[in-house]
């Protein structure tokens, strides 16, 4: 008994680059604990374990290969930024996943936010390894041909050591000479775990995005817009 | 200009199981940042931080591997003890390091504890991993042919939930009805490093093992006292 079938994950399989052997893998990747308990099956969180090792891994040598002359206490802070929730969660939504994630039926009761993303998607790198039969080298080249780019040029280029919101706003103050606006969509969860959704606004375009914190939903929603306004 | 020739590393090499073909790759692991200031050389810092990640990586790989039926919450601890600095250093006197680190002339100045040789542990596995020309699969089979029943057998004992000094007392208790003394032989290096050198002794046998705190030195002498007593 699946949730989805083979074929619903395509989508995304094409986006990886990579064909799952065994789907029971990837959709373990994609079940929260919620589903889990409720169905009495795996949920993601061994793979989660695995694929954080992994992805920390991949992208200290990333780092290493690319700034041979940087001591470690400049790599340190780049390496915390490429393997934080942020980070991840923001590729998690590059490939969709919240589409394709397995949550407890009480729909009303769940929200889905930066740090469940992060971890499916590093439960997806767990997934991956285990279904190549735990092939080390060939898993980190499909993680490096997906990511190295980006994690270069974003070090290269500093800015992960900038927040997303004053990015946009420098980009939006020269384009328009304008501000972006931010303004609570909705906040839903219980006291002690708050889900912030923002939207972002500036001239014609809206960006919407989900944090545990406002300030973690205002920087996401902000990143959102920056990418639209890259694509132009 | 090498500080040791290539033979003189042939013990260690063989202990590991591994010939390196670039010998600086070797020496930068041991070079400690004392020496590598001194002489204008690399330390191995950054072999360090590649190294953290590779042992991070190869002991979560076994733990899930060994403990599949094991939830996150029980693997994490697990995990914590076999990265820590006190197995890692423990793993580098196995292979005895200490005789091969370089160090600042100074010697006087200069006391090797647990935390510089958790470090160079970590930065002999960066060195070997750089050595293969990246082959992860390699550098985990390694890896795993000379740690993996350790890592299994320590995890499966639940060693890794106890402390040294309990265990050691518990057996001494018990074969001769006497508690193990600890005594301090020397205390050096300045105020906020302070180095702490224990001797442990119970009945003929004595043992002796420096840590950056009495704490830390007591637990490590109990523990080489309870290697001898193991293989009576």
């Amino acid at each position: 008994m699946h949730a989805l079938s083979s074929e619903d994950y395509k989508p995304l399989e094409d986006k990886l680059g990579y064909t799952f052997k065994d789907k029971n893998l990837l959709e373990q990747a994609l079940t929260h604990k919620s589903y889990a308990t409720e169905k009495g099956v795996k949920s993601y969180e061994t793979l989660e374990f695995l694929g954080d090792a992994l992805i920390n891994l991949f992208v200290v040598d990333i780092l290493i290969s690319e700034f041979t002359q940087a001591k470690e206490g400049e790599l340190a802070p780049m390496k915390a930024f490429f393997v934080s929730e942020d980070f991840l969660s923001s590729l998690a939504q590059d490939l969709q996943l919240e589409r394709y994630l397995l949550v407890s039926g009480k729909k009303g009761k769940f929200k889905i936010n930066t740090s469940i993303l992060g971890d499916v998607f590093e439960a997806l790198w767990g997934a991956i390894y285990m279904d190549t039969g735990k092939d080390l080298n060939f898993t980190k080249h499909l993680f490096e041909n997906l990511y190295k780019d980006k994690v270069v040029s974003m070090a290269r280029s500093q800015d992960y050591k900038r927040d997303y919101k004053t990015i946009l706003q420098e980009i939006t103050q020269k384009k328009w000479k304008e501000r972006p606006v931010y303004r609570i969509v909705s906040v839903s969860g219980p006291q002690h775990s708050r889900t912030f959704e923002v939207e972002c606004s500036v001239k014609n375009f809206r960006a919407v995005a989900v944090g545990s914190s406002k300030k973690e939903a205002e920087q996401l929603s902000a990143k959102r817009l920056l990418e639209m306004l890259q694509e132009l």
